[in-house]
């Protein structure tokens, strides 16, 4: 894979408020974010790239706590499917979130930590926050909005409110209306962190302690729901870890529970917990159609001009295809040019992150050059 | 509905200590039991009824603590499927468990809790309680063992260890080895119930404290599981709950989310967390074929001249239908009689506690009178 070339990693502070969804406004609003490859002269060849829950900017860099490659550098770099020989890619960590962007972690007027006097924000809010960076960045009209999961919600978000800051948008592995089995197991791993009395109602900043153990069940729970049941038995089935007999005992004996707990004790050292409630509490808020007597369809229209491109993946059943054929159905509907893909895929959820050879090809023939 | 007439509802205590697969044994073990209708002069017409994780001996009387009808009376009773005018019922809590049969909450013999000096239990020993039982009460040789989920798992244990005890076994919604992603979710609800300081190692008894939170979030995430996913949408949907518009808070906003907290927050009033662990734990060991080179039908060989019915639930994804092929492939092979259906229902896991008429079909067929 050849090395991609961050050609800016920074934080910008916009310089007018950001008015939310729930009616307030964010003053010096910070965003973090990574750009790859050049904007050209014409500004006609930006691509932003939204991340999902956990996700962050360092979309083809190696993250600064973990030393692990991009999220998707797999995706991103010269020659590859989003080919920044050709584009300028923007990855902004989203609001709300905690790798520099403005989020509870943040410190508000008064000096301390904002919390939980942070303001519950939106998919919408997020999306809000992207274009303003966009438009210090002199991007005016993106050549594609591309995102998984939460980013493709911030993709659809963004074509649906203001289509006309965009020619293309690549929605993957997402929903229009968050389904109530997602808002039961967001809602699963809230109320981990709101247990661990180390979260002290959201004020834990500074005092040395921070709900680790919450939020280590929350990210094991989540994980769950982002692999498939073919992905754990193969990877791990009944496998025992380090020991050749059960222990009759409480320790980690299965390989699948050694790596759940990995994955949550991992996950604390990269992420806050108060970031954590606001991200999924506005996943769970994520209803296209809401305002729209919950027509899909009606949400859609002013998007009639954007060129969509959906995908699924054949064993998610956190975000199933039937998610995405609804928005295909409601583009249908509103004349909006949309081609739509269920790839086969056995990682689950995930698949959009992982080893899928269909998805590059896809990506690459969707965006062009 | 008729009145089901519980005939007993006692606690016997086992004259001979309990011999378990960790190798320990365990003296002066309670067993809590219900029983309904009478055992018969040629003692042939007894039922056993196997209870699942969270269940307990009030298979058809109220729940002493919550009140509830119990957990099968609309099975259970005269002229009901499981028919008390002609089968003597027995019902025991298993070991391991809270509602009077001993488990990490009951006195060991220095005078104070277990706790989790309490050793693991398997399935088997689960089984191995209920014979010591049914020796007690008279019954040599069962018409039949039921049960559905755990209460499954513990009828294949029976009879593939104990073929002798028992014409025929009535297996809902099981497994014969517990997957890797079921695995997984058991480890999830453990480690929410230890990550709560006030789990105290599982010594909190007589503390004052108990870890409820942790095992609220343990209850909750569990929940998820038993529903289809069918049922969480068309229940709640994305409806909000008491309020005409988002809070853009974190209180519970959608009826989802104040269902899910219902549902762990009761749970704590009536399950202690120490057996949650161990019960699960038990699960997660669940493994029929383990001593047989992982071939089921190794293990059921024995038991081929009892008569099985297979039953699963085609909305049912954690014990899904491919589950209950592998054990039917397997008495197949071992040439036992063997029924096999998949039921058409909505509720997921959960179908076999609620009203699919079906399913009373199939048990009244192959009970007989």
């Amino acid at each position: 894979m050849a090395d991609a070339i961050v050609t800016t990693s920074e934080t910008r502070k916009l310089a007018a408020p950001l008015s939310l969804d729930c009616g307030r406004s964010l003053d010096n609003v910070e965003i973090a974010y990574e750009a790859y490859g050049t904007l050209n002269a014409s500004r006609d060849n930006a691509i932003l790239v939204c991340h999902a829950t956990t996700g962050d900017q360092h979309l083809a860099s190696p993250h600064p706590i973990t030393g692990k490659p991009g999220w998707w550098a797999r995706m991103v770099g010269p020659g590859l499917p989003i080919d920044t020989d050709h584009f300028y890619v923007v990855c902004p960590n989203v609001l709300g979130s905690c790798m520099g962007t403005t989020g509870p972690g943040s410190l508000a007027s008064d000096g301390a930590p904002w919390a939980m006097r942070f303001p519950v924000i939106t998919i919408r809010d997020m999306v809000r926050a992207h274009l303003s960076l966009l438009d210090l960045l002199g991007v005016e009209r993106l050549h594609a909005a591309v995102g998984g999961s939460m980013g493709g919600m911030q993709v659809l978000s963004l074509a649906a409110n203001w289509p006309q800051r965009l020619e293309r948008a690549l929605v993957i592995a997402a929903t229009a209306e968050m389904p109530a089995q997602n808002i039961a197991f967001q809602e699963v791993g809230r109320q981990a962190i709101m247990a661990d009395p180390d979260w002290q109602e959201g004020a834990y900043y500074g005092t040395g302690k921070s709900p680790d153990a919450g939020l280590a069940v929350a990210r094991m729970a989540a994980h769950i729901t982002y692999l498939s049941e073919e992905t754990l038995s193969e990877k791990f089935g009944r496998r025992l870890q380090d020991r050749e007999a059960k222990t009759f005992g409480f320790d980690a004996d299965f390989q699948v529970e050694s790596y759940l707990r990995h994955q949550g004790t991992a996950f604390t050292e990269r992420f806050d917990a108060n970031s954590y409630l606001y991200i999924t509490r506005a996943m769970s808020y994520f209803d296209l159609g809401e305002e729209h007597g919950h027509r899909i369809a009606e949400a859609l229209a002013p998007a009639k001009n954007v060129r969509f491109c959906l995908v699924s993946f054949d064993s998610d059943w956190l975000y199933p295809t039937v998610e995405s054929r609804k928005i295909v159905h409601a583009l249908n509907a509103v004349g909006a040019p949309v081609s739509f893909m269920e790839l086969a895929a056995p990682f689950g959820h995930d698949s959009f992150l992982l080893d899928v050879p269909a998805l590059d090809r896809v990506i690459r023939g969707f965006l062009g050059q």
